[in-house]
């Protein structure tokens, strides 16, 4: 039997918890335990398809937990026994604990559509040698249908498209690919860059049925359009990876996620904390749960969790949702709210788009035209969440505006924020879009009804 | 006599200032008057020598004026009359106003060496039709001396050097080129960037005097050294352009900027308010009077100065400091103190320094490692500042930075930050480091002396 003090399962939010918890107690015996030889960088993995060309190319190096004194047990714990504080591992080995952290992860949905186990369909798993077979499968692949239009199902099309000779078609249930993370002016822009790379978009368009025998060799659409097929790939979410967790009774919540407090820590077990695309999510705006999964949370999550194994240091503020896409060489980002979001909620707010280059003169090489918007409470005047597309500036801007979220900024903040700029790397002093979007917004918060 | 409401007299925050105004007071009328027929960009001044070619490339359009209907006067203003709200222009025109902001800006400093009025020695002045000049006298020019290594000093050497067959040197009077705005660590970085462009570097170098009969020919160290030069370049800062101010009995403060409070409203003069380089400016961090200019300090005074004409809207938090450059492909940047200024005014603090890679996995394509080093108060763990040196989105880093310094944020808060992270645009989720660094200082705060 090994012992340990703090014991964490999984991958990519298990090293940060690790790290995190070796940092804040330095004395103390941490062992990360996973059944993966090697973890992926998760958001890296429709980079495979394309830019990186190998699963070896977006590994996560474990020379961290190394250098920072964090034992590794490759292995798959089948038992989680509380009463004992330990863990049965699948080869009968036992791992005694102080504390546990769950850091699981999360598993990808298999829809419930007929043929949806043939041999040719793949949902996206993050385990290396799948992956590694996934892109060998597709060098002879002619017809390529990706089934769900959100981030993974865009960034695999426009990734799978690169050096290859293939018709790549995205099925996307709802009016807009992309639509659950962002508003449809964006949604719009989006698509238009990815069929600009020879991708055909089918929104509105629900997937009746995978059809051939053994082997797919087409997607049935509920009009009946048949879109010819020798990969399908399922791009359509993911769920929480729980399993081992119930039944250790532990108390999950929505979408079967772990409950977990501020801290992180589980409300069934005082030992045991969870974090990451397992853990349950609250809105950082309205404190309901929340289903968004996102690497950055999940990291975040972690650091929160590891530091409050023994003592609470941090709390939780709840889910922001910030993230940054590529399509087509255009950036989206969006952090908080979207306007859809917030109307959907019945919030009265205060809509404020600009647009500028992100260089100084706009003459300056490879300028790109930044559009942003922002929302603000129409009461109170705090920013409630931004959208930007644009160019890479785009992936810290949308930083700028998770910290002023965070913050609770208003308007009035806003306008008085001093950013840097220079010609070549932001948008001009007196253009820079964040300020100026913040800028039209403070005479229609200040008006009454 | 023209009537205004709203009388703006200069350049760049006199546009920001002009479009405020109009913004919060759209029925009053308002009017900008300045000697220039056209306005450049300032921060792009030097890149009119390399990457733009000409200041034709670095015009701000007067369109934005118009648009928003904002009257354009193009004269010199010669006195302000307090008395009877009016001014008086050189061709004897006179324009009343009820509020009247001096957005006059600075001019160059010129020292007193001996030579300095040789005319082939050139400060660096904002006017068009100078620096068409000056780009056109560079053509010919074989050896080109820079005094100063601040910012203006090697962003020119950096352009200065492109598509031309020169010899460049600079020559800075302090142990290190930007010095005054930098750790030496990163000032030691930017210098090997620049040398490794073909710029000569001469640091710890004083001028003693310019030489040559009427054109220079080279410039003299103190230490009897002789640099040869058929251009000369001065680089050595700015000081407020307030004669007119001060002639009308507005009150000057530090280094004669106009004293203006919180409102951007002058002490002297309740109808006259004042913004950027010609207005005093305080420290965020000190409430003491600051000497740093930058253009989007400028911009950020100037929409303050224009909401609070007829009614306090906006008050100035005082100067951050915030600021980004480029040299030969590197970029840096501050936002805040740097360990230099801390340790001058004897704060204690916690220095953290993080690196990684500004894509993930790092062998994403154009993937450069971000450095970035934070200070955090240790005694309340705020953070007092930070520097980076990476690639193009530093631009926006450092403007994160900016909001966490804004809103006093601690190191604990910024270990909760929700980054978001994309592969293509951003460290990775484990590595992003301004969390990070922010991670590594929670422990050396809490702990006692």
């Amino acid at each position: 039997m090994i012992k340990t003090d703090v014991l964490v399962l999984g991958g990519l939010s298990g090293i940060t918890a690790g790290l995190s918890s070796k940092r804040h107690y330095p004395d103390k015996k941490v062992t990360l335990v996973r059944k993966e030889g090697t973890v992926l960088v998760p958001c890296g993995i429709p980079y495979i398809f394309g830019t990186l060309g190998s699963p070896k190319n977006n590994v996560i190096p474990d020379g961290l937990l190394e250098s920072n004194g964090i034992e590794l047990v490759k292995g798959e714990v089948i038992e989680v026994n509380r009463k004992n504080k330990l863990v049965i591992l699948q080869d009968g080995q036992e791992i005694s604990y102080d504390k546990l952290v769950f850091a699981t992860g999360s598993l990808p949905m298999i829809p419930p559509i007929p043929g949806v186990n043939k041999k040719n369909v793949y949902p996206v798993r993050k385990e290396f040698d799948y992956l590694e077979n996934l892109v060998e499968a597709m060098k002879s692949v002619k017809n390529l249908v990706i089934i769900g239009g959100g981030f993974i199902g865009m960034e695999f099309a426009d990734e799978c498209r690169k050096g290859r000779d293939v018709n790549i078609t995205v099925v996307e249930a709802l009016p807009h690919c992309l639509q659950m993370a962002m508003d449809d002016e964006f949604c719009a822009e989006a698509e238009a860059k990815c069929k600009e790379a020879g991708v055909t978009i089918m929104v509105n368009s629900k997937v009746k049925a995978i059809l051939g025998d053994g082997t797919a060799t087409a997607v049935q659409l509920s009009n009946g359009v048949e879109l010819k097929a020798d990969m399908i790939i399922l791009g359509i979410g993911a769920t929480p990876n729980t399993e081992l967790a119930k039944n250790a009774g532990i108390t999950l919540g929505f979408n079967n996620a772990i409950k977990v407090d501020r801290c992180m820590q589980t409300y069934s077990d005082p030992n045991i904390f969870a974090c990451g695309d397992c853990a349950e999510k609250i809105s950082f705006f309205t404190g309901r749960p929340s289903g968004v999964m996102l690497a950055s949370i999940a990291t975040a999550e972690a650091r929160i969790a590891g530091a409050n194994l023994f003592s609470p240091v941090h709390q939780n503020c709840g889910v922001i949702s910030v993230f940054s896409t590529v399509i087509n060489g255009r950036a989206f980002g969006v952090a908080g709210m979207t306007e859809r979001v917030a109307r959907q909620i019945g919030m009265k707010i205060v809509v404020s788009p600009h647009e500028a280059p992100d260089t100084h003169p706009g003459g300056m090489p490879n300028s790109c035209m930044t559009k942003v918007k922002l929302i603000f409470a129409k009461d109170t005047g705090v920013i409630l969440g931004g959208s930007l597309s644009g160019g890479k500036s785009v992936g810290e801007m949308v930083n700028v505006l998770s910290a002023c979220i965070m913050h609770k900024m208003t308007a009035n903040d806003i306008v008085q924020f001093q950013m840097g700029t220079h010609p070549a790397l932001t948008a001009s002093p007196i253009a820079y879009p964040i300020v100026n979007a913040a800028c039209k917004a403070v005479l229609p918060i200040k008006k009454s009804d």
